[in-house]
């Protein structure tokens, strides 16, 4: 249910950017199948002094870090590290938390999918309304649900070791040398992450009957306009998420879904969010997928009940994805993604733009422009 | 329900060229798990000027393609760039509009699969000549036509980022700097390509009763023989045009589907053509799979029967298949491959040919013998 | 259905020697993802003849091959051709029908796989002594098979191009300049692969009645002892025959399941057995699987039932698969496998070792010492 | 069911040091897809000799090994192979019986997963009460089992070649020149994996109803204290262990699951934990995903009953992973894993550490210091 150590190394901390860095002092660099050749240790306090202006902030971090049991050089990689936006507050505290950050994240999407999983088959029971006409799932969905958690869990956690089980870090600690100090801030974040995953399955009302739509989703007839809306914000938000930690080479630990292995992951997500969040408004999550054959069963002929059904639900598969994917993509950048590129990662959020608007879109287009890509 | 940039990259554009070609101005190239040596920006307009005569409609189609908002230069190989049929008119306006042609496509076969395996599901439910006697499909079902979806889909949209989604797209411009002038002509491609699918679903009728055979392929009892042949056609066109997107090195985008990869993804294809298309024909789309046996239950005595089942049906899945993958492949190389080896990609698709056949065919096994192919 | 070539080449012709081997005259070599350097078409005669005296069968074996429509040079490995047991007569009729009897097997593996799955599905339909009550399988399973058996067909096609499907070549030879005198022999060979994979199948009788065991396998009532061996048999040697065909690295073309592949590729193939081929005998294809815990079974008090069950058939999972395995390995080494260390690679498929046993095995021991192996 | 030899090499044995260890007497190096220069044999006793005080076991391990029909050099990583805790009485059993170890427990894992789905299934047809209504599996569960079963059974067998069932090993002996004084030993830790796998089994008792939670795991009611206990550590001990494999670089034959391939096997690890062992008490194996939402489920209202459920089932859950992973772990350690970090590696598997419980603590945070970790 989680990630261990690559063997030899007592620690699954994966400084990146250990190789270039005079600062990477005492790291354990990644250690790849197709990359093991730096797997020496590096111990020098010496190396580290030298280069103190390099980064002012190390020294304070470092100690930060190691109050709270944790490695004391983040996992991440080096060019986020010097990075200008990292002097940010916020930025600070999100890498002296990068790798609870990591856990709590990991583990609230093991759990999202698993009870998801859990409660949709167990509440839709057979359900005459479901497609097939015996509920949204069997127990084998439960088993896909976990499955699929786990697997995306890992990929969220990455670069913490992706452990999201306390025994399993446990385990380690006695078995395999992970010091005992470690213990403590990951069973938190842990039990934190599976503690909030609760609310997320809340929005499962009780109400056992539903009907779906072929050309597009149709909500549960129990669900309110606002659970509709919420249903479809929080599979779009989870989707952007995922989507997000999939592509973020710099939180990848052992773990890579990037490259080829990208579309494969992708259908793990999407079967994930159908067999998990799926069942009150047939998760859209997608405006194309939705209002297009929508579109499309109209202009054939399909009357206008393409529009009223649901009380007039049509339009929320066209809002919703875009608020939950946008919160969903905020919540990842704001607490896990480290790189140079994200609104999120300039200060303030980058909020203080909203203030000036004609220069901030001035600026933009002008570096867009310098950069090519107009 | 997409892809994104990898971070790091303001934007997915692929120019695959990049490298070894001067007119590739201002370019952000491939950056791939293995090989991101060369991720640095591109920005110097003299080193384009000065290969100015290298490709002389370079500067019109930065031009078009910028006022269509997307990226000056379009993601294609360097050798197909510079392939002398790419000076034909058509080609033009397929590098012109490639990404918006990938967007459309690549949400075409999701809003495809997905809504064919929802109308597979609610259409048959209950059915008790379906195999195992409970319809052709359940719930899960539908998850897994949506996951294949999506994964089949980022395949074919490949070299434009595969978003397949606006709200992803929107999320990116927002968060990731994605230049906001990509969005109107990724919208409007993906709209389009889920609203163009709709037909395709329609061409399931709503009868509730259908037989299946064991050695060989029999339609729906209520299918016409035009609906078998269409049916037929639809599947083994998906099919071809899927596999030639697999096979396409140069529209890949950051995934990958070739090499080891692509049986795995050939299981998900076929497992999807049955689980999203398959109910009223059983999917031949082989003449190798349904002839041969067919021939051989004859030949053990199953009698007169297995030629005359369906208003001798037998023959659709000898012919349909030639041409719906005929059709298939010309549809994917008409709009998206853009190598030198396709018959599309000579002028006039190669149709002049037909005037002067014996010739054509002479110069053919001509250059076959000198490339010691025959 | 099958695999096509990688663009940029007109042919999948995998010649994989031919970079060392001067002999390898007008091939295109492989092109994988990861190494495409040298993609280059060789051209010159005059470098094959002057190593005319290096391989004296080549010239006959292009002839023969060219007049079979096949590419003059058969895609087998440099240093499996030049080995010394392929000048035996058999070897020299596998290499020239190397893509015949490629396509061949791998469309038998296809519809064996497909059509067991149907048949499994239809006939134990309703099946209350199935497990879980309601036949083995459904309409998903037949996805499976079918989704399963394309993905080992290619596997075990490999370096023909793994087409499989003639609609799929006869695409190719219209739009991706594929030699139409390709066509007639690949259609031959897939057609007989479909038309063989038939009497696989018969050996599923139309009773719909059977019971399973937990710890081991029973076989259904209606089996008679020789059907319950021929289950088991069949099983067996698909079983080796695909284990064989996934770890051959000279017949991959450029598919490849071996190292990190091979375990994922085993699960499918399992499942697939158990999916298509299970429903008599429980599939044990193992002695240790089955007579491990049969033996734990009575030793905790489950009686002598476990020994009596089915007519005494607990010995049958012990025989049948080795004869099975044996069977299904002689048969891929007779036809596909062309390397050295094979039994079957020997004159005489290593028969006259049978009339000098003694001499035979001190040969045999006094070989394996000299290689470190006892 | 299992793995044969990479063809061109008889034996599968993969000494992976060979390359720099003059040791290394005649061994075959391990020829994966990547990396095949150096698969010449090496065969000259000199060598050995000369480097005989490098290590002085070596040569009575040599014999020890022959006796037992095994290759003279056993198949451990070099730098695991020279380490100081080699030289333990144990460290030399482990290394003398490594081929039968590993097909030991590789099959015993196969047939656990596969046993217990078909356990489960069978046992639990029917039963109302299940997840979806209908029991808690079907007959496409048990192919699962199978098909899982080997997978990880691979994986956990990797280095003795993964045959996992002697009807395989016999076709190589038959073959391709295994040696056939290997199949006695191979055949016999195969019967005793599978022999010894029974009991496991055994603890799923025949009671026909269940009932299951949403938001944490509550046990059948048939189930006692100590059968819940057990059930969850049984679960949590194959999760370890597995784990343990899947990270373990020295024992991975040709197969790799570490890298990108370790979130995908690890979906295919919980979801067959799911499916083969996960009946009884819905398999919590953590606390984070068990007790973080009960403890939410209490906030917000669920009452008493989530505490008194099951008899005040709602510790073991806390309990029994934490218990069950750390046996898991240390029978991986004690069995399988020859690395040095592992506390079961040391001399009397580190108990002498309890003598001098501060002394050690001590030791261990000041190698910690050295090493940078803290």
């Amino acid at each position: 249910m989680d990630a261990i150590h690559s063997p030899g190394r007592p620690d699954s901390h994966t400084s990146k950017g250990s190789k270039e860095d005079p600062m990477a002092l005492n790291t354990l660099p990644t250690v790849s199948a197709s990359h093991n050749e730096n797997a020496a240790h590096h111990g020098d306090p010496i190396a580290a002094t030298s280069s103190f202006e390099m980064r002012k902030t190390t020294s304070d971090m470092r100690n930060t870090r190691g109050m709270l049991g944790l490695h004391p050089q983040a996992p991440i990689d080096e060019e986020h590290d010097l990075a200008e936006q990292q002097d940010w507050w916020w930025a600070k505290v999100r890498i002296a938390l990068r790798e609870p950050f990591a856990e709590f994240f990991g583990t609230m999407i093991l759990v999202l999918f698993g009870d998801g999983a859990v409660a949709q088959v167990l509440l839709s029971a057979g359900q005459k309304s479901a497609p097939g006409g015996d509920g949204y799932g069997n127990y084998q969905s439960i088993n896909w649900g976990w499955g699929l958690g786990v697997m995306l869990g890992i990929y969220v956690a990455g670069d913490s070791g992706a452990y999201l089980n306390p025994a399993i870090t446990f385990t380690n600690c006695v078995l395999r040398k992970l010091p005992w100090r470690r213990f403590p801030i990951y069973l938190l974040a842990q039990f934190l992450g599976g503690f909030v995953a609760g609310p997320g399955i809340r929005t499962v009302p009780p109400s056992p009957t539903a009907t779906a739509g072929i050309f597009c989703t149709y909500p549960q007839p129990f669900d309110t306009k606002s659970g509709q809306f919420f249903d479809e914000f929080i599979a779009s938000a989870i989707l952007m998420f995922v989507i997000y930690a999939l592509k973020d080479d710099s939180n990848k630990g052992q773990f890579s879904a990037s490259g080829a292995w990208f579309p494969l992951a992708m259908f793990f997500l999407i079967f994930g969010i159908g067999a998990c969040f799926g069942w009150q408004t047939g998760y859209a999550i997608n405006l194309a997928r939705d209002f297009g054959p929508r579109l499309m069963s109209y202009a054939v002929g399909y009357g206008h009940e393409v529009w009223s059904a649901g009380g007039y639900y049509f339009w929320i598969p066209i809002v919703a994805p875009f608020c939950g994917c946008l919160f969903g993509g905020i919540l990842y950048d704001v607490f896990l993604y480290t790189g140079p590129d994200s609104l999120m990662n300039q200060p303030w959020f980058g909020l203080k733009d909203l203030a000036r608007p004609k220069a901030a879109i001035m600026e933009r287009v002008e570096k867009q422009k310098a950069e090519g890509l107009v």
